[in-house]
């Protein structure tokens, strides 16, 4: 069901000290850059090899990602699987019996499509999965 | 210098549920089982791509998983990054100044040789990297 790792997103708090790290430490390219409204957050996209990671800073303290700034401090928030359709992941995760965040996919970043599962049916671990929209599948 | 993500590293209570759910839920690919005594887990790894899950165990209380799960709960624990020459992506890593919590390689599962990086000059991210044994290179 699952291609690869589509990306690992980090929650932090200084996005430019983040992106000295990925870049110029790392030597990971910078692929992207949006702020999300609708998720409250400023995103960083950086590639490595064909997975990414997703630095996100929070808009305010009153959202997901602030939120879990607030309770655990920066570090790891969640991980991205990549799927093919995911209408047809969704509605299988949905039959095998895992609680959903988000019963219909939406808007993710960079133009994908994406759904939450929830951490309770996932052992803690807050897991997206994305279908990435044409121009940025790698198969 | 890092290939791709090599894997995601999940602290576990429970392996055997951890295993249905990624194996039987998720539909990944089982690809190893060992006990690391000097890490102090019993590990499972499952394939997505080219990318792998790391299930954790701790053997222990006071082993860092357990310390871990005792403070964070089940979820994520570390990322692992994907290296071709792990002696020569320390030496670099050491020279832009990042510090380490292993300063030499050490084996780590299915025959890698690893070294961890410190959260503390990571963003919070316990973060690894990894040469993969002869047999387990995609490139």
């Amino acid at each position: 069901m699952f291609a690869r790792v589509d990306h690992l997103g980090v929650a932090v708090e200084d996005l430019d000290a983040a992106l000295v790290l990925h870049e110029a430490t790392y030597g990971m390219a910078l692929a992207h850059r949006e702020v999300i409204e609708e998720q409250g957050v400023e995103a960083i996209l950086l590639d490595v090899g064909e997975n990414h990671v997703e630095l996100l800073r929070p808009l305010g303290p009153d959202t997901p990602v602030g939120r879990h700034l607030a309770r655990r401090g920066p570090g790891l928030h969640h991980v991205a699987y990549q799927v093919a359709d995911v209408e047809a992941a969704l509605a299988a995760l949905r039959d095998r019996g895992v609680e959903l965040i988000d019963q219909a996919p939406r808007t993710g970043i960079r133009g994908s499509r994406v759904a939450f599962l929830h951490p309770r049916a996932t052992g803690g671990v807050l897991t997206e999965i994305v279908q990435p929209a044409e121009g940025h599948r790698t198969q």
